[in-house]
């Protein structure tokens, strides 16, 4: 049996430093409440200990919520928590270890900037890639310039598995990623930084519900 | 067959940013050449790209000239290069995940600052401990305070696995932790940081073996 496709619709990262002193656990609940779809826990400054502590919450209430849930980077922490998967980037671990330790049933997305990344991850086994930054933003320093909408169509004519548009979108532009092509649309600040996190998940799922409505 | 125990007797931790501008690679060349018998990965500024890239240098090199090679921290990684273990601090992940990855033959090392820790580790599997502090250092900030000789030597008097002293430990004091029972020391700077790395091993390894000479 193939592993089933996640839906990769509204795909929220947690980000505790742009959630205004909120816990990421309330933050995370108020999001899939809204209608995330996906969530990824990416805490940079965060020891094991840590990881391994959110991790388990979100592991919890993501399976009660029935949401996916995927661990940043840490192929070791997705493991210890039972993710659904891990997302790497391009300096993080080679998608082939991952699948050694999680196993051919976890999903494996990895994050790419143009066609040949995108290309080389889906040639490796990933199963998704997110592409980006679609639009400018501030939260990723090392984010590199806007790809733009075009490279997003053109990566999702020739992609064979899904792709997430990340970077930069809103709940004013996230149509225009999803009429591109992609699956869904991956946001930090768009959510976790909202005083209204329920309200602002629900408006981007709104738009992407409508787009893939409209796609179809 | 049960796995064999490694000779802990000079343990040397890199550390790039102590190492005056040279490589990882020279340097734990060097140190092996001195008489280095483990070293362990630790730059915890490395993003999972280097991590690896490093570990398979210093897997290959370890490999080659004989010496046990640790990863510290990242279960994810001491898997990646084959590395022959991992060891974890009190904030990292649970030594159990670290089992489940790497397999039963793989070693798992813990950082312990009181008996306590050291005994939970022991009972929780553990192949050998870095108890520390020994002395003052000014290497590790999160070090805490001292725990000094005596509690190396309780704690040495009842663990069942190798101890292994760490803390401001440098050839005029390494005989001292040996005599209280130690299987061997752990050092960043007194190692990586000499001008001469093959010299200052060397001094390293000669008190430490002459202290188990008169052990005996
Ligand atoms: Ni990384």
């Amino acid at each position: 049996m193939p592993k089933p496709i996640p839906d990769y619709s509204l795909y929220v990262i947690t980000g505790e430093s742009f959630s205004k002193g909120r816990s990421t656990e309330d933050v995370i609940r108020q999001a899939i409440l809204g209608g995330a779809t996906v969530i990824q826990l990416r805490e940079k400054e965060y020891c094991g200990k840590e990881l391994i502590r959110v991790g388990k919450l979100l592991r919890d209430m993501t399976r009660e919520m029935g949401v996916t849930f995927i661990v940043n980077d840490r192929v070791d922490v997705a493991f210890a928590v039972d993710a659904d998967g891990v997302h790497l980037g391009q300096d993080d671990l080679p998608i082939e270890v991952a699948r050694q330790i999680l196993g051919p049933d976890k999903i494996v997305g990895i994050s790419a900037g143009n066609m040949d990344e995108v290309l080389a991850a889906q040639a490796r086994g990933a199963d998704y890639v997110g592409l980006g930054p679609v639009f400018a933003t501030g939260t990723k320093s090392d984010a590199g310039e806007a790809v733009g909408l075009d490279l997003v169509k053109q990566v999702c004519a020739r992609a064979t598995i899904p792709v997430v548009g990340i970077g930069g979108i809103k709940a004013n532009n996230a149509a225009q990623v999803i009429e591109a092509g992609a699956a869904g649309v991956s946001v930090i600040t768009a959510v976790v930084s909202a005083d209204d996190v329920t309200e602002a998940a629900r408006q981007l799922r709104h738009q992407i519900d409508l787009a893939k409505g409209l796609k179809g």
